[in-house]
């Protein structure tokens, strides 16, 4: 057996999420299966990944890893002249559907781990505004809202959340698990088209927290709360119903970041002490 | 009665194209409709369009006029304190479905006519080769290929097809009509998310000018054809089957350009005299 690191990207619209679940189209079931069917496996290949997303929430920079059958890995290229890499890449598109693509797979190095060695989560979320030119093509990987969106307030009031901090205000709770993330970079711009976009860095999340940060900043860019909105509902650590968690479908998931090869192992148990479970 | 221009963006995906056809789903059968219900109309509103896209094709700068009951503009706002511009793109989107947006809805300028006095259209093709990041997100207007594309060689090829020529090579002849265009710029480049796009600038197109110019190029940016390929089939004046026309959902209206208002009757003058239809 060896590992494989796997990036990946899809259209999150048509699945129930990542995560495989009995009688529903997933993410994972469709690459694990596609996988097995790659390898001539007798039952779907196990994947590990970066970023657990929601129903609806895309990715074009997600992670996962799965350890395969090593010598059905190195029979892929059969007798053309490519390697297992570029034979994997161009076999997974031929078995996979339409929505995700398999950009790169290879053997992951020593202590790699998809969840556990990453450093840090970057996502994306897209609104459109009164002021954006408005695309029918970018409907299904953006968010539309009533009204201007004043950008500098949003980078304001987002700037306000960044550091190590206990986001227990945008997380689900869970037992036993901190809400404790070290929020690295969370910034808003509006892009060449008009589309005003949230660009979130951490460590890692807790469940929704992306879009629950992104929906405690919306309404001080449409003037409806203060610039210190966000802030004040961070530091009263609880839900708060003024804070909409956003649609799935504005949301992606764009890069995970890992340490140089030798530092992954020592990563891993890092990430594992300080985490129940994060994505 | 006044004329309106109309600016409006759609996913060409789900249309049998812009024209308005028996039975079939329309951009045109569409609009028509939501502007006669906006404007309470007993009939469909009648549009003139810059550019006439085939099945499949996008806009994201499609422009149209309409004549329509002054009146009934003038009361769109209703009791609200807005313009009826303002008005009418806020209720078109309630009455439209979602890929259809209309972004401008306004009085157009004496002598304005969305399809003759146009001095320009531009278009875009989108193509996704082994070298770009494939994106799902994407794949309604991005084409596939197989193999890395030559940007280069491709734009070499492109330029030499620039200029007032005949275009019969690459166009579907139609009794009457003539064949001769001015291409006034046609270059590929690679996007910033690795997709290489032709952009396509002329004084009009002929029906599948622009997927058959796009597929002349193709070849040469994959190493299957000289530089001097495009330029030859467009010198021998008859359509050649080794040019594959393109598939639709790889091309976008994106711009379409009109002279200063004050000459805005004259050019529509010498556009009707010069062609039978173009688009």
């Amino acid at each position: 057996m060896r590992r494989l690191r796997l990036d990946l990207a899809y259209d999150g619209g048509e699945f129930s999420g990542w995560a495989a679940q009995p009688g529903l189209r997933t993410v994972e079931g469709e690459l694990s299966s596609a996988l097995a069917t790659l390898l001539r496996a007798s039952e779907p290949v196990r994947l590990t990944v970066a970023g657990r997303t929601d129903a609806g929430v895309h990715a074009r920079g997600q992670v996962a890893h799965a350890d395969v059958d090593w010598a059905a890995w190195q029979r892929l290229p059969g007798r053309s002249s490519r390697s297992p890499e570029q034979a994997a890449v161009a076999r997974l598109r031929g078995v996979l559907p339409a929505d995700i693509v398999v950009r790169r797979a290879a053997p992951a190095p020593a202590g790699f781990d998809a969840r556990f060695s990453a450093t840090s989560r970057r996502y994306l979320y897209r609104i459109a505004d009164d002021a954006a030119e408005h695309d029918p093509l970018r409907r299904r990987d953006t968010v539309t809202v009533d009204g201007m969106l004043d950008v500098a307030a949003m980078t304001a009031a987002a700037r306000e959340l960044e550091g190590l901090r206990d986001f227990a205000a945008f997380c689900r709770r869970r037992e036993g698990a901190t809400t404790t993330r070290q929020l690295i970079s969370y910034a808003w711009a509006r892009l060449p088209d008009g589309v005003v976009a949230g660009m979130v860095v951490a460590d890692a999340f807790c469940h929704s927290m992306v879009r629950a940060l992104v929906g405690a900043v919306v309404p001080v860019g449409l003037g409806d709360r203060p610039t210190e909105f966000p802030r004040s509902v961070l530091e009263a650590q609880v839900r708060d119903p003024r804070v909409k968690v956003m649609p799935a479908h504005g949301l992606s998931l764009e890069e995970v970041t890992y340490p140089p090869d030798g530092d992954l192992a020592a990563r891993v148990e890092t990430a594992r002490s300080r985490r129940g479970a994060g994505e």
